[in-house]
């Protein structure tokens, strides 16, 4: 097969439906494959409303890693870079689905609201209750003004863990729901790329760049941000992420508290990650928001990909307290 | 400054210093910096041995990553790709002393060796006992007729948490080195390597390596394996891996337990270890092997690098209770 990438796979074209069948082995007995793609936890809290993401493969060790002990209580998989159709959909919300509905929680992209949308008509024909929260935290993706075009990014993650640990205690839909949103409203994220990956299937990169540009609020598959800048050190950039975070309408000020997430994109290596880090923390320290967590790590990816992003969830009592419970998943955990 | 890799930094020369900076900002006031380039968990069981580890930097999140809660009690950290100073590790040996002595537990590399071994007779001049384990899972670096020879790469992580777990549990530094001695005894690790990383200073590939070829038992930083392979299918790679595994003086039989961990060397995705493992578990099932606990992830890396390692930790009743036991760090978090 062609391979310019050197990618360890099988077939280029059964990428997303073996990596699946892996994901279901790195569980370890604690999710269960539903239908075509999709998985759902083996325990499940009764008589619960239900948390289902999803999304395209590709992106490892999201949606689908994201299932788990007060994360996710399943995934609906779609193949590489693209969502998951209505039919995989409607398996998963069958399989999370305890009687008390199911709240899709995905990232705004056109094809997943079409093919999630479709599902949760199938799901009401079944007797199955559907709410959705959109995730819409890429800042630079569209403006504060019109919040309905802005994409979903590494966001999702401290979004999906509130949202877990949510779906823990609450007893109604509307409830989770309500929690759901909040994270959403509570969370920004600006993203920038160096480097694209390759696409599985053909060893094509994703998008081009560049040698010595950076994409400032770059999409995740190479969509476009607000512009190119000169390639910069960790230190400016990470002053000029943080300064588009701020501009944005989400309120932050002195004693605020925050879970913030410093992302790779891929291949942007944990040593990236955390000069960014030290860059960064002193612009929240001067700016009197409180950290309250961090996280940097590579979650949300695409492929080799390089780049990263910051993401800011301000934390309220009620989702300071559903961020401390502990969580695990292939893909996120902590005590 | 030349960046051809498009590093997200500041100065090439100061990117461990400024890495170290950023990992204590990750571990949210749960360490506090010691010395030059040594860190501590703030929080230590009182009157018990400590679990000191270190190594080169440019691996992140190893080793330095790996202190925390259930893990280990602090790290030495070096240069990129270069072992801490005996000045350093004798700072870290400092600070995890609680009067039962310190376990040096690190891979094995030359660099490390010396310097580790000096950092022991200066913690000695100061009336601190001090044991060491070397660690040295690389099955292809040297035959296990000489396994003093054998280099550590991946098995460290499962190698770490069960010695902190032991470290959590144990009352005298005899009984840690012990535990650590039977984890090293009961891990092997084979990685491959299809593309290098670069040197932060300069750039500069890590080594060099055909587009149609594998790196068989490749060191992390390129260090000679068993011969270049050419291109093949994840599921062919796993099955060469496993023999190697397999034929390895680690008696494995029908009915043990083990820990499975498909590591990323740096930029090899989540998908391709996914495929990989679905490749891997067949092969484990039908030798009888029972996975008790599955980890893939990207931890013990050379910074953008690409390709694989299997590690397989085979758990008696006593690793395994360790096991089971929940830690936290940066590097590695499980309930």
């Amino acid at each position: 097969m062609s391979n310019p990438a050197k990618k360890l796979i099988n077939n280029p074209n059964a990428c997303a439906d073996e990596l699946f069948e892996g994901l279901i082995l790195a569980y370890d007995g604690k999710v269960s494959r539903v239908g075509k793609r999709s998985l759902v936890m083996n325990k499940l809290r009764p008589d619960a409303p239900a948390l289902l993401v999803g999304g395209g493969a590709g992106h490892e060790p999201i949606y689908h890693g994201l299932v788990g002990t007060g994360m996710a209580d399943g995934a609906a998989v779609g193949d590489i870079f693209a969502a998951p159709p209505p039919d995989i959909v409607l398996d998963a919300a069958k399989a999370v689905h305890r009687g008390k509905g199911v709240l899709f929680l995905y990232g705004n992209y056109a094809g997943d609201v079409m093919n999630f949308d479709i599902g949760a008509e199938l799901a009401a024909d079944e007797g199955i209750t559907v709410k959705t929260v959109i995730i819409n935290d890429d800042v630079c993706s569209a403006p504060a003004s019109e919040k309905q075009k802005r994409r979903g990014i590494a966001g999702l993650v401290p979004i999906t863990k509130l949202a877990g640990a949510a779906a823990q205690t609450v007893d109604s839909l509307d409830e989770l729901a309500r929690i759901a949103q909040k994270a959403v409203d509570n969370t920004r994220t600006v993203g920038v790329s160096t480097k694209p990956g390759s696409i599985p299937a053909t060893g094509e990169p994703t998008f081009t760049l560049d040698d010595d540009k950076i994409g400032l609020g770059m999409g995740i598959h190479g969509e476009k941000g607000v512009g190119l800048i000169p390639l910069c050190t960790a230190d400016e950039l990470a002053q000029k992420i943080l300064d588009l975070l701020f501009a944005d309408d989400l309120p932050l000020n002195a004693g605020d508290e925050i879970v913030f997430f410093v992302n790779s994109l891929g291949s942007t290596h944990m040593m990236e990650l955390l000069i960014l880090l030290r860059g960064a923390r002193p612009i929240l320290d001067k700016k009197g928001l409180k950290v309250h967590h961090t996280i940097v790590d590579n979650i949300v990816t695409c492929q080799e990909m390089a780049g990263v992003s910051f993401s800011i969830t301000k934390l309220d009592a009620e989702l300071k307290k559903l961020w401390d419970m502990p969580c695990e998943s292939v893909g996120y955990t902590k005590l």
